[in-house]
């Protein structure tokens, strides 16, 4: 398996997860959240869903390029932002990894970036695993999905 | 900088905020939990550390040792574990990485493995920041420390 295959499947095996809990998440709790300083659940799936893909952009592109959509569902928001993202990590070649690209105040190589997407990821999926549970969800997934 | 060094690095710039975060749950909200289901402040913090230290000692010596303490105060728990795992991943060599070792009923590299220790943690520390928030604190480091 090559880097961009093992990228690919890295993410997948999160964002699956992440797709998962988003479809938990009624309309009728999109303002919820559990303290009034933390982001309620329709911020916190945006969050996750239009970082990554502005990780992958810069990664990919040089630039960290919204995309551009008007759905407010966020289980279709999730779909839409999933594929597109998935796109662009596949199209992660050998050379594009090393490419150093401007993110947060540092320079740094394309593939640390991605690195940090899926830290990212990962760690906002973490927030919502609580916020799910806390709108009455209990059957929950595991953290990842393999295979 | 070498694969040992990178994995000591991206361990400690996650583990120093996990840190942080367990440094501010006192001893009377121990037993917190969001909801019903949900495992403690407690729970939550001492899987985070007993996980990944017994996931090094998996990778790095092929049996997943607990460590031996009796100490209960968090914050100090928290010295002591990742005090032992950061020897236990400083120990990985080159070699250690590719060796196959069995986890969660499959066989993987021992890198593969450190990988899934690092989302596992990555992911737990994400529902620690939503705990500890809840317990009042509003001022919270980012997700990750860098250098």
């Amino acid at each position: 398996m090559d880097r961009t295959q093992q990228l690919v499947q890295h993410f997948l095996s999160h964002r699956n997860v992440t797709v998962e809990l988003i479809g938990k998440i009624e309309e009728e709790n999109y303002n919820y959240k559990p303290t009034p300083t933390s982001m309620s659940t329709q911020e916190l799936a945006t969050h996750i869903l239009t970082s990554f893909y502005q990780f992958a952009s810069l990664a990919k592109k040089g630039e960290a390029k919204p995309l551009e959509t008007n759905e407010t569902n966020l289980a279709k928001l999730a779909d839409i932002y999933t594929e597109a993202t998935q796109k662009l990590l596949e199209d992660m070649h050998d050379e594009d990894f090393d490419r150093v690209v401007e993110a947060m105040g540092a320079q740094m190589p394309a593939g640390q970036l991605l690195q940090i997407a899926m830290d990212h990821e990962i760690n906002h999926k973490g927030n919502l695993f609580v916020y799910v549970r806390e709108l009455g969800h209990t059957d929950l997934p595991m953290f990842v999905k393999r295979g």
